[in-house]
């Protein structure tokens, strides 16, 4: 029998999760959809067979759902999160898990109260090709240990109304995540600093170039740069003992036209990741199917990088390197 | 309702088709299998949750079996195809559709004298992304015309009794295919040049240089290089009037260690192609579903396949250049 | 003591030979320049330090020139080459050593009857880092023996009246030699293939595509496409038993900007292969000086490159393949 | 004539010097060398066809040298530099120009004093074709202004006895240099990050991460590693307004064997930058000859990349981010 979802949220993520769900992810089927804009949820709910709902919260006790995954805007994931632990129903939560530190501690509260593992996290990086290539070179030892890494993440434009904050809760919070995912350890420092900002920036401070440090003292510094202007580009390179790892995910194909060989850069992040959302909802659907815990981040890894991002903005805020701690990691996470 | 696949023949190929079909396919479920191999068949079928049957004809009549995919030996494909095609069921064939041109024929017969297309041919290189940019930009008009195709096809090594023509029917009509379709032309002649024999070759010519001629001139030339030794690699460049394409697919993540920054080779075409499998898998399934025509390949693209296949081997015997004539298309594939 | 050349034509190649021998060589002084351009002679002659002459042949027979650069019209080199001898002065001969087989014949014929080699072709390749390095794995037997090698040879366009056989005499005559010193072998037969014209093309076959067999039974395929459009470009892929090198001569820096990251290919030779000129010039003076053989291409490899590049021509008129024997070979070029 | 060179120190660096000098650059001649290994000096001096002297002061004076080049070990470099400016003779030094601010204004002063520039520093990168392209890029104003630089300098190992200061005032002296001559203005604070110990790092602090920032507030971060392991590598990535250039420098050929296809990376800055030496030497060679001011660092540049080396030592010394005021800059610098 297929899993059941229920989708909360079908803007440009959410929609095309639905999608996914519905037409290419093997073992799930889209049973209903919410949306603050009804027009947006009927539409998802014709493409997908769903049914739409016109409360989210009636949604998650739907006894037609087996899970959820919530899609919906920042301020409004605790909730929804909430609900489901409440329902007892896997949850499959966009991030952050709560913009703030206080809401990700009570879904922690809540699902060590369970004692069930239920959330999931989508740092969709984690099921890129490129990054798990990556850890397998650093897992395997061919290299050492790793010493630092160097990350960019650089989009083609973003949000006029967006300040600095955003880039590190929005963007670099990716590099917090996928950073402790391959380090197999925590962050504990942050200092951040500002170059000159550049011509596409508007009214921020943008680019940012945050330099983290982890608990046995690997550097982790990225460049967030919102308004890069030529298009959308995640880098990285693991620098090891002997070696270094380098994912720059080059596309299959290169133009050779007008004096230069050239290789596309996608516009945004939906091309370049399409693959790890896939891959991300699939083992998703096939844990909850199968009663095992999926290779998502979890609450635990959605709270740190919440903490991290906040303490990062507080390091911009500050113009001081801030250290972090963190609080007492719940056994149910070990 | 899932649409439910019988898999005849559950070797390496074939065992990997259904897996992805009952487990990273949407909307189908493998209810049947078949393999001369008893146990084989035993541990698929427990793998993906269908029944094993001893007979494959009773399994594509089977009610219920609502499409089958073929991956036997080549010279059963024939048969197997002809009674999907008389049980009115669709029928995804592993290439070759048949290993000459006479079965291919009495298939193109018998699809025709239905009057309906149910029959695929697994050309799944027609799903790699790196193919479907290069075509997007030749379709596009951004280089102009095609006038050369430059190709590679590498293996790391082949099984030792394969003979040279197993070079052109096995290995170079992948490129027979895709050449077709991205020029979305006919081949009219080829001729074979034999190099030395690398020091893989095992008491054969290995590897070939093929260059085919389209009905409106492009050349397109083949390496085929059974024993390369390094990795499995397929590579192209087509070359257009004011510029090229050409085709790579760099692995996402580069390794500098000991002296030099390398990208990995796959070993075998199973990592090169394991995405453009599924794609076409999906794309199969969803096109059964709703009873629309899949973007596969056709029998007749599977017919001419083994015909430019057969006058390569005879270019290659006989160290002449060969012409070749199609038969009339019938207008079921226009 | 500076060697004291004299350069005959001064147009885009002498002049810049001139300009090199003049003030990026070593051991080197222009002393004595012609040109049938009068006014361009003196030019370079004020440029260089050197004294502008009327009569070629009185420049040959200069005392004051201890050495002599031909880089006049191709069917004046004989004439220059022979004087050379006859004046017994080491004469580096831009290719061709001379247009058609006869002509080179009769150098040769003079080089071996003075008993000393003093005649070079500029053969520049020969020179250049890729070639080296691509010689070197060869030579060093990492990857086996040779058993193909793929070549691309594109301008951005040629010059209007150039008909197809200059694509074979003046452009592919660099792989006609570079696959001579790479193999250190002979090719024996020659067959061209003709794709469809390319838009830039102008009322000639453009490009051709020749497939050459060596003597040990490597074959070699040459794309030599005249009005590529898109820039100049000169690649390679040999393939052996058990890898290949490919060159591919990448440019040092890539611009990520408007949608892509790209690196420029060069407008013209000039820029790709500066460099290797200086070596050649600079190998060729420093052996002048020591009185020692340079790593030149001989009279000898200017006389296959000929013979290979007519042999081509005829297979490109007859539509045939064509073998090839050479006279033999004296001596004096063990 | 040619322009009569006497080299102080003949080791690795100032020994390829007198080669580069004596075989490879047009219009010098070395006729004197000094080294503190009275045996390296003559064979240096053998092979160029120099005098080998017993005092450099002598030689510095001497009537047959019309320029110096100072190669020695680095504490001696301002005693040569001063002899040279007291002879009024060209000298180019090795960088640094000495090794504390005190002796660097001395220099200063003294060129200051005669009234003419003399001395040039070897920061060879400033000729270094990579480098040039990307200025070529950025002044162009092809992506704007720039907005950070981000750069990586490893070494594949560095000698045992040397402490982390060394890493900044020899290595990554370096990139302060071109740091300052691409971006066309003055570094101002500096930021020092020391991350875990590489597991070649022996008793010190390797490798390091410094963040620069410039007078109009680009970032110039600098990933220094002493012991990278795998080999010698310098690579940059300029980021500006609209997009970046970075810069690679990959070597002419790739090897496809055992699984991959790679490139090599030289084992150290000899190869990667022997072009750019040849070239600083040429260009400084001609412009001693016509009088002219060459291209090169000049004493100013040379006193800033040491004060702003020992700026970053204390950065790394105390923890804490350190600004930098420069001596005022005299005219004869403008």
């Amino acid at each position: 029998m297929p899993v059941r979802i229920g989708v909360i949220g079908v803007g440009v993520m959410g929609g095309e999760h639905a999608r996914l769900l519905a037409h290419e992810v093997s073992g799930s089927e889209v049973v209903a959809v919410f949306d603050v804009d009804p027009q947006r949820a009927g539409q998802v709910a014709a493409a997908t067979g769903a049914r739409s709902h016109d409360d989210p919260m009636v949604l998650v006790k739907d006894e037609q759902v087996d899970a959820v995954v919530v899609a919906s805007s920042d301020p409004t994931h605790e909730q929804f999160v909430l609900a489901a632990l409440a329902a007892a129903k896997p949850v499959l939560c966009e991030k952050p898990l709560a913009p703030d530190v206080a809401g990700c501690g009570r879904i922690l509260d809540a699902e060590v109260e369970l004692g069930r593992r239920l959330v999931s996290v989508g740092f969709m990086r984690r099921y890129d090709q490129g990054y798990r290539a990556l850890k397998d070179v650093l897992d395997g030892g061919r290299v050492g240990r790793a010493v630092m890494l160097h990350c960019t993440h650089r989009n083609a434009s973003i949000a006029p109304g967006l300040d600095s904050s955003a880039l590190i809760s929005g963007s670099a919070v990716h590099e917090i995540d996928i950073a402790r995912w391959l380090l197999d350890e925590e962050l504990t420092a942050v200092t951040v600093h500002t170059p000159r900002r550049g011509a596409g920036a508007t009214g921020t401070q943008d680019p940012l170039f945050l330099v983290f440090e982890s608990a046995s003292g690997v550097l982790v510094d990225v460049e967030v740069f919102g308004n890069a202007g030529y298009g959308y580009e995640v880098r990285a390179e693991l620098v090891a003992d002997h070696g270094t790892v380098s994912l720059d995910s080059p596309p299959p194909t290169a133009l050779r036209s007008d004096g230069g060989v050239a290789r596309v850069v996608p516009a945004d992040w939906r091309g370049r990741f399409a693959e790890a959302y896939r891959r991300e909802l699939q083992d998703w659907v096939a844990s909850v199917e199968a009663g095992t815990l999926p290779g998502t981040a979890s609450a635990w890894d959605g709270y740190v990088a919440t903490e991290v991002a906040q303490v990062g903005i507080r390091a911009l805020e500050t113009g001081q390197r801030q250290t972090l701690e963190l609080r007492e990691k719940p056994a149910l996470y070990a």
